[in-house]
């Protein structure tokens, strides 16, 4: 593995593997912190993303590593006409490894193609964003000890989510995983996703609420249920508040319910949740960066053994 | 002490302890280079400021630290709707201190309370501005010897200077201070400041213009008069050559006056007066460093003996 | 040599210093990656330019120092009405050395003037871009072995490409240096570039295509060709393939022909001509940071013997 741009061109061994280092990073964090000393890495975001950013740069720092890049395409020479291809060229010279997150889809493959140094997808148009998957895994494993043998809902914008894709596919991997897709009808998971359900014969509902399944969940996924993708206002206002986790809601929940939010969040979960320890999405912001951490390492080839 | 969010919130006795350790590291700064070592200082500028961010960087690395943040709000995760509680609540994740701007009032005192970290107010919208109050007493301490028993002429734009107002309520409580306030009627200072004023029977006067009291100064504060706060144009052009100072006017100074400017400056000092001895703004700057220093090291509780 | 703003500030000998000095970083990066430690460089770019930014960023990391600064003048107290002159006086209490680039000619002139540590002039608006030429001038000597009796051709913009202007006016110095200067006539070499060539005895050619002196070539410097410099379109319809290099074109060039080009680069150079072994391009952005190490090095004052 040199470049990690698509979640599924990782091995279920190698995401448990990482996993794994991720943890070791996790609960011993002073054996790790000088491992990438005098490597730097290279934020290429040319789309501003805080969270994103802010994590790899925390990453590379704990490790004990250097840091450089810009935050969005203005700071860049892309306004000067200059192809991904010939800024990736050049800064593989300024750096030891790239983070970079592009609006256009297919922009880190192209990267990891003119790059002399490894590439991280941080997020491209709509489609990939490994290392959200990767910090969704590790929340779920760290959260219920297991990533098999559960119910998981997901609850929201499930056509255009792209996080939620990538989780899907990952788990499905998994044996014992029943999903419980929950969105208004607009926004029901996309064919392909669906497909991948059925070829790998997982147990899945297609529901219009929460509230029915809600006792049976293991890890409730939300995400966010943007205005602009309803068809008309009238829709939007009557479905909208379905779609909102509120205490209310979660009194039917397991006490063990791992409540997950790729953030940032704008109103699909009442701050009245963020104090219930069901409430595990700052927790999962903050394992983005052990497994960034773990992923920085692996493709330095700076891994010790664990 | 866990975060500084307003000057107000610091007693006589801690603001003169972080004074003592800003001289302390001033005179040594050797002696401090290593003290942060592995922690990390994230900057969240929600609005840009050049000199208080790069002072906050500038005073983090050379405490052995490491920074990470954004410049601007364009390039934070606020323009997808995210809340300042929950940038918070994740930033905190990926530092051990936080140092914010914001153009909203209030803004710092939420992050404080969402923060898993201490957070530092670096400015909000026209209130606060803690560290350039601690800068301003430190330029005093140092230059004058004393933080009490002399005159202080406050210059400009006394009604929406936060930080006029800031450093009139923290000397105010020493001994045998007087003011002379030198403003324009529409730009004088605000109706609390005038009860702080007299309530703690402190001596003072509210005058148009600085020659006459020029020659009692110890100290000379000047602000930024803006044009747009004037009622019309014809008052700005008739007022405004009252508050710049050139070195006509200085000629009548004594010869020890401090005279200090929060900066950025536009035309409200001569840049004919910059070589003159009594001009302290540029060391003012500088200043802010060694109290930012002390700041952090304070905070993070890293303070060693002095 | 306190400030680097001009090239022609240099003499023969400090540049052949400068680049001894880089080729030995270039070889033994290990041996000078503690020599910045604890020093700050500060990058102030009141424009874009991220090439250049992240290899001073690079150079100076690369080198055990730290990094602060700003991307765009956005970003910077320049929106506030503050002079270069009080930025650069403020910021030099933070770092040891800046690196500044401006839109306006001559603002690093000034900076240098108020700055209490070194300043690097990083390009200004047009006219001078010094490190960017240090660059050109390594990259011919490590490509080429030497830097004289070469016959080099520059392509493109020669009338407002600065880099262009400021490499003949270095090589002019040289011994047997032949300029082919390869142009359409609207965008010739101006009359002051042509008096030194003349006033210097150097040999050169001025000529409209590159295919008749292609064999000939021991350099070729290509730069953009901007349609907004044509007087018409037309013109530019019927011009514009003759300053585009492709592998057709290189098929008469020497085996050993070095292909420069300053970057970004639009369409000028076929991508390609990319994995062909003459094409430099990149090796010259690689060059920079070397180059920068350098410099950086010898305005601190921190050259070990070589």
């Amino acid at each position: 593995m040199r470049n990690l741009i698509d979640i599924r061109d990782m091995t279920v061994e190698e995401i448990d593997r990482m996993l794994d280092l991720a943890d070791r990073i996790f609960e011993h964090p002073e054996q790790y912190r000088d491992t990438a000393n005098h490597k730097t890495l290279a934020t290429l975001f040319f789309e501003p993303s805080t969270r994103t950013r802010l994590s790899f740069e925390a990453a590379m720092l704990e490790l004990g590593g250097r840091i450089l890049g810009f935050s969005s395409a203005a700071s860049s020479s892309a306004t000067k006409g200059e192809s991904v291809a010939d800024t990736v060229a050049v800064v593989s010279g300024y750096c030891d490894i790239i983070a970079m997150r592009h609006p256009k889809e297919g922009a880190p493959v192209v990267a990891a193609r003119h790059a002399t140094v490894p590439v991280i997808n941080a997020g491209d148009g709509g489609h990939n964003h490994p290392t959200q998957t990767l910090t969704d895994l590790m929340t779920i494993r760290r959260e219920k000890g297991r990533l098999c043998d559960m119910n998981i809902g997901l609850c929201g914008d499930l056509q255009f989510g792209r996080t939620v894709h990538s989780l899907i596919a990952a788990m499905s991997r998994s044996p014992g995983i029943r999903f419980s897709l929950i969105s208004p009808d607009e926004l029901c998971i996309p064919d392909y996703v669906r497909e991948i359900l059925t070829e790998r014969g997982c147990d899945f509902v297609e529901i219009g609420s929460m509230e029915e399944v809600m006792p049976t969940l293991d890890v409730l996924y939300m995400t966010r249920v943007q205005k602009e993708r309803f068809f008309n206002e009238a829709d939007y206002i009557r479905l909208k508040d379905s779609y909102i986790l509120d205490p209310a809601k979660l009194s039917r929940a397991k006490d063990d319910l791992c409540v997950m939010h790729p953030l940032p969040r704008v109103n699909e979960i009442s701050t009245l949740v963020d104090n219930d320890p069901r409430a595990c999405y700052f927790k999962q912001a903050r394992y983005g960066k052990y497994v960034r951490m773990a992923l920085i390492l692996t493709l330095l080839e700076l891994v010790k053994e664990g």
